[in-house]
């Protein structure tokens, strides 16, 4: 496996639309590593549902009301960010690029934004977290069923200085990606946060992704969320919810923020796309923390739709990582600048001025489902 | 005719998913034998929209509820199942393979599972009784219109310890099916039953579909419920019901439960997607009687939904018949456990660890009928 | 023009489904006179819809109904018919054969239906009538602008014996056909109407279809009913509703049939589908006149459809044309008796015995249009 | 720059279908250019929805209303009109042809109705005035950031006798249109009347249509009405309207037409079909002013629907370029009557005669929304 090949592009990258670079890193890719960040569960039925729901909602533009020069500046608790577009966490970019989640954290913190770092990241916690240079970072944490090694990464998440703690939800076991069955994909690479932990027993090279999330605690429940949280002091985001009954269970029993997912399609097929359900979700949350959405952005009009639909923030991954692996830090950077120029836009367009402005839209919205759960 | 060439395959098959299968054994089979297992009736709407009407409704994944090891058991009456997909009844298993349904008796109990036998198997039913191997059989009758043969062939059903009749009630003459009209295919195997009794005259052999059927019971009624339950003292169940008022008068005619079948699409084309109708007729049944549903299923999470819209067994056959021509005994395992295998994994993901859990799982619905029938 | 080649063809024909008539016929007739078969209004949505409407309804069977030979027959007014699926009118039926509507006529009457003969006809009324040999003939009336024309062609109707007579409402001018347009289509052959009646001064013959609906009475009105009626005592059907205030209004006039077509999607372009407005034009219409339907009719499940919404009778004309082509007499005949086949197995698998039970069949309707008009 | 070779052809054209023009223009223009005017924002889905939309409402025909000779004549306030079809406004005719507004005013007048002149024309506005020969023209003003420009034109207009301003309000900077992203287009002519202002330092020449936007006012507001109408004593039309409130607004700061129009999907992309919200604004503006319609109108038939959903006059932009660049005066000429021929005959057909009847007729209207907003 040593011999994997990732990319050493660095540069900013000219982004004509973010959909287009999927086409542009198919190419400079190994087929499996590619299949294994593209694809989604079984038909990918949810996964292209994902994208295609944001045409379930429109932007009634407003004019003539005094906008210019739209604000992106939002905050998370006492978090200030620049634009309320955030990284989504995702395991080993080190496929994408040879200096994998450093460049990422590098470019993420220079556009003000928030870093999510994967349990299942090619590099560690702390270097990761001095890569980020000062950035807010969250850590994913994929809980194992050997309790020692999760203390033992939460330690370093705490050590390092993030600011949340994502839990995952929805990856009690893997989906059943086509894609990586028909490639056989297993990981070139290893995990260095499963390498660097002495009693685990592996790195996860050469393993597929059913056998790195067997290694994962199944049988997760609301009181994990307790469990992370006092062990850590930090705010605890329970990611990959898409029901109302399940934010309010999680809010109930401590999740500090939830997280709308449902893992870009990879998970469970024949779900409704993420977007379908945050309206549903936002109503049972009302405020009470904040929500942030992700599972299918490719346009800044997207993002404005899920703001305008309950989100806080919005985050995305695929795309973060193919800029990281056509331009290393700048390419990341030119990711979020195409993402933050099309939401300028559009909110000007929309004739809002602000993030809260957003939030206060209301869309016109498509007859999709005859009810919510 | 005697030259059909069936598949001698032996041995467990690979499988990315199951539609795929079909495009393998495209390749393999004789043109008129693969479209008469693999088309429909007429413009075959009907049959694309069973498979397509899966994505009228949406599984809402629920998570951190302390779910592993999802548990498929189930049972019908005091039979005790593995799983709660089954085998459909389906014609001329020599078609597909040359052991026809020994192998797919052999692999089906295998796997702890019913085998549902057809009136027009190539095999005759206390050898497909034997090749099963003491796992559950069910006997699904085409009345004939010659009651000598109807006792004679439910006669051996009783006496090869069948634990069902299963009344084909949707196939009281053949649908028109294009594919067979244009390759002008005709059975080349004799089918045994036909061809053990003395006074039915044909075997079957050089006949098509059309003639077969034209030899049934035509005019079926209620009665014949009766009629079968008390010849046999098995339970009797109404298989090709796509109506809430059908199972009503069914079960008060003595129907021991209700097959939701549209025949795969194969009989009356313009018709329902069966899972489309599937709600209302559960809420006929009220659990008076089991309800078991087939016709378009080729996912685990097909079943899912399935399951979760109030059926309580969920049947394919041309997956099976696809299994059976590409390994046999084991192509047939090979077609369980992937089917098994998804259905975990969309249980584990959705949250539901029972077959139970699914029942009482509410489906995120789209709109598509103004009402109910 | 003298030139133009129609088919000599004559013997039934096979048939996998109507449907792909269309493609048979087209290549062996001059592009410009199947375009003017073939084609419709404009961007042809109209007509596509037409057909794709049949899937807003489906129908749902039942079973177990004691139900075998299905009949087909059917009454209109006391004319007696071996089934309810009649000719509809079209022009110029000398493009496809070079006996024309002598050939049409032959094979409708021997199949124990209506045909419907148009004004534009490439043979004479009596001719056509002497050709039907005593089977039921409705008279088309393309109103002309000149009274006298109408007045001598509705005597030759009234003297042929027709049954009634077919006042054409949707057609005061020509639709815009743009493979007419695009072919630079003219009428090769004369219609013999037009070139009998000497005040006329032309035969159609090198005009194109808006040249000759150019001579058409434009102001048609609620009056030209009781006119036309009043002249040949013969009962009149107004041919073109698609609304019912219209068919309320024609009834009030006189009009003793409601003909809802809208002219197989020729005319307007960008009206709904003739299908989707029949069940309100019934509703209307409520049994007091018979209900004929037309446009996009091509299965018999099509025309189980149409008698479940309304229609008392249900017709067709391009597959008839195209079995013209292909056929003659025996190549007409071959259409209808597929119809008959489709419709038949249809009734059957719907568990319908009498067209009567069609019409009492209760469709399950997809929501399409918010309200009706 | 100056290489940029624009169309010298003049003469009338054959029109099959106004969409086909598109096809044909391509080939004769600069991939830039053409880029320029056929492209939309983002990923087009406003911009194709646009036309789409015009197939969620159908006409239903009505027959025997004794119409023949449909008047298309109407008026918008004392302004006589020949056709409710008028000339949206658009930049830059001088891509098209090398006569550029000038031709296009010719051509507009000459067919009786109205031309709308953009502040980024290649002409100036008294020779475009001159140009229109008494036809009536609207002055479509892009609000500069330097109100001695805005001034400067506005005095142009009203001493060129312009009937309107038309004040754009859906641009207070450009949309993000990928085809001239990818082309790079820049304009490669002088926009005169930005060429003639003194003091404003660029002709566009060389800029893209952001860097030309980015000169315009960016936080337009209701009081920008009362400005310019002020100024000008000339009824002001706000342009870019989508939602029923704004609407309100602007009628009650001083709008005297509300102009319903996404900008042809250039604009904001993500948002309704402008024919989808028609409609309710409609409803809104209750008649107390004018409502004049563009975006995605390709027929007659979409004119007419625009027309019965509350529009007063239906303006397209892009066919008539395609006119200018095909033919010059005569080809502007052309695209008018072929929509005007259309029109007619939609009205013939739907029954009715003149343009109050096609307001009063009801559409059949899909439900695509849930409300309106």
């Amino acid at each position: 496996m040593a011999d994997y090949q990732a990319s050493t592009a660095e540069g900013s990258i000219k982004i004509d639309d973010l959909a287009s670079l999927e086409g542009r890193v198919r190419d400079r890719m190994e087929a499996g590593a590619f299949g294994y960040i593209q694809g989604g569960a079984e038909a990918e039925w949810t996964m292209q549902e994902n994208t295609a729901a944001f045409d379930h909602a429109q932007i009634v533009p407003r004019v003539l009301r005094d906008i210019q020069d739209p604000d992106l500046h939002t905050k998370l608790w006492d978090i200030d960010l620049k634009t309320p577009l955030i990284d989504a966490p995702a395991a080993a970019h080190g496929l994408a690029h040879v200096h994998g989640e450093l460049e990422t954290a590098a470019g993420v913190a220079a556009e003000g934004t928030i870093m999510s770092v994967s349990t299942y990241a090619n590099e560690s916690v702390p270097d990761i977290a001095k890569a980020g240079d000062g950035g807010a970072q969250f850590f994913q944490l994929y809980m194992s069923n050997d309790d020692g090694f999760n203390h033992w990464i939460l330690d370093q998440a705490v050590a390092s200085g993030y600011k949340a703690i994502v839990l995952t939800a929805d990856a009690s076991l893997g989906g059943y990606r086509e894609a990586d069955v028909k490639t056989g994909f297993q990981f070139p690479l290893p995990m260095v946060n499963l390498a660097n932990y002495a009693n685990n027993g592996t790195s996860g090279e050469g393993l597929n992704i059913m056998e790195i999330y067997a290694r994962a605690k199944r049988n997760l429940s609301l009181a994990d969320i307790e469990a992370v949280a006092s062990y850590t002091n930090l705010p605890v985001i329970v990611k990959g919810v898409q029901s109302a009954p399940d934010a309010t269970l999680a809010i109930g029993a401590g999740s500090k923020g939830i997280w709308v997912s449902n893992h870009g399609g990879r998970q469970l097929d024949g779900g409704p796309a993420s977007f379908d359900v945050l309206p549903s979700i936002a109503a049972a949350v009302d405020h009470q923390v904040p929500i942030i959405f992700d599972s299918g952005i490719r346009r800044g009009e997207h993002a404005f739709k899920a703001l305008a639909s309950g989100a806080d923030l919005v985050a995305f991954a695929r795309p973060l990582f193919y800029g990281l692996n056509l331009g290393g830090v700048d390419g990341v950077r030119s990711v979020i600048q195409h993402f933050n120029q099309e939401l300028t836009i559009t909110m000007q367009l929309a004739g809002t001025k602000t993030i809260a402005d957003i939030k206060q839209t209301q869309l016109l919205r498509k007859r999709i489902y005859d009810g919510t759960l």
